[in-house]
């Protein structure tokens, strides 16, 4: 039995290990798609350390249609959105590992501080806060507080605020000021993710908690900004493992939709 | 990039004590809207620091339309709704601060035991305890665990559940009993929480994880409870922060149908 | 005053205790429904304290039409669905003494890694973890990693693939794949739950999250895997006190609906 215990861990170790293509940095351990160990996931369940080594780390990671470096935002999204605060340490320092900068997970999570809420921010800030120090990341690595805005466009913009402001300025007038001034005007405007990633954030984050009346909006602008059918489809693979079948299946038809009506 | 830092964290801070109108007690640190402080933010996203500081502490805090007190009723039961437990013993303290009084916290955890889950509450009373604990608050401060219910609204009542037994009676009898046994004729009928802020915090708790389904409902009830148009109008602006925009934007049209549906 | 508080925290404790029918094994401390204990709860809410001994404790975990056993499947399906991380270990080792048996909990565990997401499962491991190691329940008392699996209803199978392939194939097809290899043609067919408490677990895990849009399905096919009426009744009612209210509210029409259109 112990025996069974080992080869179970030793396979899910080296399925693990094989999925991993980029090295760790030197001198530090390997960081892993999930917290517990794939021994400590087998003494509780020998099928989950299978399924997380060979369909999710062997498996997903690995798929075409989507960068690592993607899959990784989509991931952090989904956790951050979820505010599942005790994975959140290993998928930074995993996301690291898989090409995204230290400047785009502060960015991320400066993004779903409005996206996802203010609290499922700090518990990323207390998670990143560990991983930055470990990995000696320093303020220099990070985007600024204030300034250096992408253009804005202007067009667009009125537009989408013209709509907001006749639908709901007269019920919520102060949530109609912030998403123009706070949101429109700066947060989205802020250079430390471009912004077909802060699209893929926020879209990913939308689906993980199954905000799925958000998504037409958020999807045409993330089409609008570069992202193509085919990684929105591949996304939605990443987020079925990380926030769950159901939230994907709520999406799909609201995803569907959208593809067909826009312009080929 | 040491002197970035500390100039970012200085002027988090500086703005975080101008926001706070409300002296700490006495020989106890002032609380905070938020758990890390404005150094480990800024050490993670700057930005984060900026808009935790400026937007929120010194902004929306300030906000004419709902007094502070109001706004730590409506962040909790927010915070409380999303479990986000890592916050909460900051946001009970801030509350206090702000002049919810424990029977208040107390009750409004009680309360949300039903709206949000008994798991739920049992993460804030961990939270409480130690605040509690902190400043020396004793059970003779909190409500009672039985006793001195608030007159019954006989018609609205049986209302109410003649409505809800047509519907789910033949569903779910143990549903529709426990409503009426459990939730109307004891638990909103306890003093420690007035109706219009037993209202409040359930429209919140509601709009903070998405469940738009039972927003007419709670809000004409909350409406009739006593609370304005403009106050609900600004409680969707702290919302917004505390439990991310979407769910805000998802509420919006249901509020907006509410208020327009409600006689002159 | 202090009176007051033992004379609850007393009352909670019999209440408790009566509500127990089961013994904990011998030399282990009786384990129970939450993490605080009464004393714990009281000192925050009196009323809490008297809601969880009276009305939770006592009263609905010894309702008829649902054994305590399903009810533990319920509440941990929605606890861990909902990632309250913090009450897990307590309903763990609850389950397990109310007849749960580990290889359940394990199982339960991995198809909630699918239906709740990687990261939701990775809490519950963490939580089963400590309690295996206490209880010395060793990989000898869980299932496989893989093989032994229940026969395939290959006419039914086909049918769903066939269905979700001309609804979703060419939005992602990635999803559509994994649905049918790693859910239907290997998850659903492990031998470690069996179906009906699988689509036990699967409902409950839904409900508790507001994912009503699945609800149907899923609630059709837990009753062709022989769940009833009744139970399906009783398991809201076991739902509203563990995932809230209101998501119990949103439910009930679905599974009204569900009900009315089955063949008698």
């Amino acid at each position: 039995m112990k025996t069974h215990l080992l080869l179970v861990a030793s396979a899910a170790f080296l399925l693990t290990a094989c999925a991993s293509k980029q090295p760790a940095p030197a001198g530090k351990p390997a960081s892993r798609s999930t917290g517990p160990s794939a021994e400590q996931i087998a003494a509780v369940s020998p099928g989950l350390a299978r399924f997380t080594a060979q369909t999710i780390d062997a498996g997903l990671w690995n798929r075409p249609g989507l960068s690592r470096r993607d899959r990784s935002l989509i991931t952090l999204s989904a956790q951050i959105a979820r505010n599942q605060s005790t994975e959140l340490g290993n998928q930074i320092a995993f996301a690291l590992d898989n090409g995204v900068t230290p400047a785009e997970v502060s960015e991320l999570i400066t993004h779903l501080a409005f996206y996802a809420s203010i609290g499922n921010a700090m518990s990323a800030v207390t998670a990143a806060r560990s991983v930055f120090v470990n990995r000696n990341i320093g303020i220099e690595a990070l985007p600024a507080a204030q300034g250096g805005l992408l253009a804005l466009d202007e067009k667009s913009e009125a537009s989408r605020a013209e709509r907001v402001e006749a639908n709901f300025g007269a019920v919520a007038p102060g949530v109609v000021q912030a998403t123009t001034d706070v949101l429109f005007r700066d947060l989205w405007l802020r250079p430390g993710l471009s912004p077909r990633d802060r699209s893929l954030v926020t879209v990913s984050a939308l689906i993980a908690v199954g905000q799925v009346a958000q998504v037409p909006v958020h999807l045409n602008k993330a089409m609008d900004n570069g992202l193509t059918e085919g990684e929105v489809s591949e996304a939605l693979t990443q987020v079925a493992y990380y926030a769950g079948w159901p939230n994907v299946f709520s999406a799909m038809p609201v995803v569907k939709d959208v593809f067909s009506k826009r312009p080929a």
